[in-house]
């Protein structure tokens, strides 16, 4: 990859939706199908920026829904580059829920989704390097590596021989990266 | 739980959706986003066809997106209980692209949904329990206990004391119930 | 016609739909113009699956709703051919509403629908003869010969000589296959 | 029914729309469904205009679709009252089609929507007369009674002994008032 | 231009929609933003009606709302030339609320939108002249001219050397034709 | 009013949407009238912000469009109060068009909306005043007077009994705030 090193910054992107009647349930809260959604044209928006390619969804990790997210709520979404492998690019969403009356904002969902960069023949295409420039950026760079190995395994493309090392991956499976 | 237990077949949900343009990406090929979002539908229809309340998305385990789906191609989602908890339940859903010209139909995707069923206060309700009537229903029974802890262990509500157990669970994780 | 017969079990096409709020009149029940869309879209993949060609709607045979579907309940639409002429398919769609909190489900609506099937240039194309494989497919592709020639006088393209025959078409006017 | 009796002109109804990708097959034209859904909200204007009740539809006679629509073209469409029965009202809906750049506009199609006025509950409420103030207005008026003898014959709701008067019946089946 | 004059009926586009939930503030009326969409849409049908180009918005006038339009409402927009320029045409558009249950409409905003006529390169486009056929079109003619030269001065184009001419263009500042 | 001043930071909105098929015109490029639509709801986020009220958009100042937005682009809007008047704010909304495959970012809009906090009847409610924080947002804070000014002008609300202030109005008239 002759392609320089392109910083953090540079992929992070923001969206804000209010939760309108049909993106909800039965009980006025926003369903979780929506959500999933909206954070992935969110994360392929950092994708892009990132890669300069179309890119499209490979993988989406574990997900917990855990507060309801009313109707009329704003819900706000962040996303960025955790690390870029050679096609492929672990972007990072965070959702938070704002009940805009009360002035109250509450952290809603943290997933992390897997893009690959393609031409338009759908042929993978190499991207660029992430650059971290903090100590902040540099833990996500690594817990995102774990995390990849960790999809390898579930897809079963990795071989697992090593008990202890399976384990010790479960138990520091980072899933915040805060 | 005072209700009989209910049959798997009971829950059984079917959606077809033509892929149309503002579902696709750039490429003129349908967003993951919109498959996990189809497929949330989807699953809540099981959900409360099993239950008798509200369900809301709890989880989503971990997707992998194969082989792309164009624009005008038929998207197919059928789900079902894999097994009831308390007040939770797994809905297997799986996803067929049909190219409706050629006549050729490809598996695309199979994923599971945890839900909780809720009343209108949003407090969590016991569910029936689901009868397993064959043995590749029991098979997904089975391995939708084991699913589940996993889940609990990756929210970090389990403790992990057992490396080897851990590792057998990985392992043996299962994320194809056939 | 070249092309070997084909089943009626391949053009099954199966949809459900949650009735959203946009879907629905000031009553909250949903209008009659999305059962319609939902209907032909249904349809359309049945259409489409038999003959292997893009479908267009050619006709809509008369439409009575009889009971409200509320928002929120679950739509669930069944479509098969019921007769492949030389490049026109009658399409029979039935509607159920479910309310899944009662657990209740009730026939809705039945429809007979047309399309031709048409190339890249909007020409009509032949399409494969049905196959029928029980007596109940026997019976409504013999009715959908009658509904044709109802059609076809309804617009005025065919002779009307004999009054106690047309009296007849009425009087044995098939709405319902079962 | 002691309201006043209620001109034609006060129930006419104008909707344009331009042909988006989203409502359009895979050949780029307007999809049957879409269409009988705007007919469907248009007419529901109409009937509300008149009786001053929400309206909810009751039937859709016969429609047949001629020549496609494409993309980007404009659909103009028209409604108002043939006739008001005792809760239920015929309306008449005409559908244009408009190139905007060759600045061409063909009629595309002719439907009759049946809706009745309801109150909260659900319950069918009278309807003022309808006034017809022109020889056109009022053919169209007696048109209206013989589709609605017709309509009751294919719901089975009237006897059928006359195979004359049924014949008569087709024979002058009103399809188009002019 | 050597084409003919177009008189100003030929660009009178109408709509009709109902006030759907997806469209409508928390409090259940119209948002701003949406009555400025079908305005756009509406505008653009009259402008491609007068030029026979693909049109596109080049300015929107100060719009003010003064009262809100309910949910189930029905919003009326009406559109025509005022005045075509070169290549851009000043359309105007006037939008009624309608409560089709209490039978009443009231005015709700006016606007002027310029459009101007692109080819398939985007190139802008010369239109043919208009013309009007009464003392109101004329009015409304003239009045468009001192909008423009507004226009320009808002958007710094035009030099403003003389307060006085520039004290008469806000004081006649035609918001309103009628 | 007693509440506390609040900074405008508080009342920053960001929003990113893909540019769809459904937004675009016939030559595949954004409608005006869909930024508009845009624009409004992140105003609205804005508004709501701020004063912890429901808002509804009172006023929209000329808005000029300069360049195309393509399909697949991807449009950017950030919002912020400029000032708050009683009842009444001036948002300030730019967009941004980026090309994410080319990497490139242009301005494409800068517009002014007025909001009005209203309670659950629709009366309008005093909202916190605004404290600006910088050189920047104290030159914005005296601008927005200005167009106010203007605004009332424009409606008719304000005496022009001074030429001399008028042409001062127009020719300092504040469209873009940097």
């Amino acid at each position: 990859m002759d392609q320089e090193a392109r910083p953090v910054s540079r992929s992070i992107a923001r969206m804000s939706e209010i939760v309108l009647p049909n993106d909800t349930n039965n009980l006025g809260n926003l369903r979780g199908g929506k959500i999933l959604h909206w954070m992935d044209i969110c994360a392929a928006i950092s994708a892009q920026r990132h890669s300069g390619h179309v890119c499209v969804t490979a993988s989406v990790d574990n997900v917990q829904f855990k507060s309801p997210i009313a109707q009329g709520e704003v819900v706000m979404i962040r996303s960025h580059l955790n690390r870029a492998f050679r096609t492929s690019m672990e972007i990072e969403i965070a959702v938070w829920a704002e009940n805009p009356i009360a002035g109250t904002t509450r952290m809603s969902n943290r997933a992390f989704y897997t893009f690959v960069a393609i031409d338009a023949s759908g042929t993978p295409q190499p991207v660029p390097a992430l650059k971290t420039e903090s100590a902040e950026e540099e833990a996500r760079y690594e817990a995102a590596a774990r995390r990849r190995e960790f999809r390898l395994l579930l897809s079963g493309r990795l071989a697992d021989t090593d008990a202890e090392r399976l384990a010790n991956l479960i138990r520091e499976y980072p899933t915040n990266s805060d």
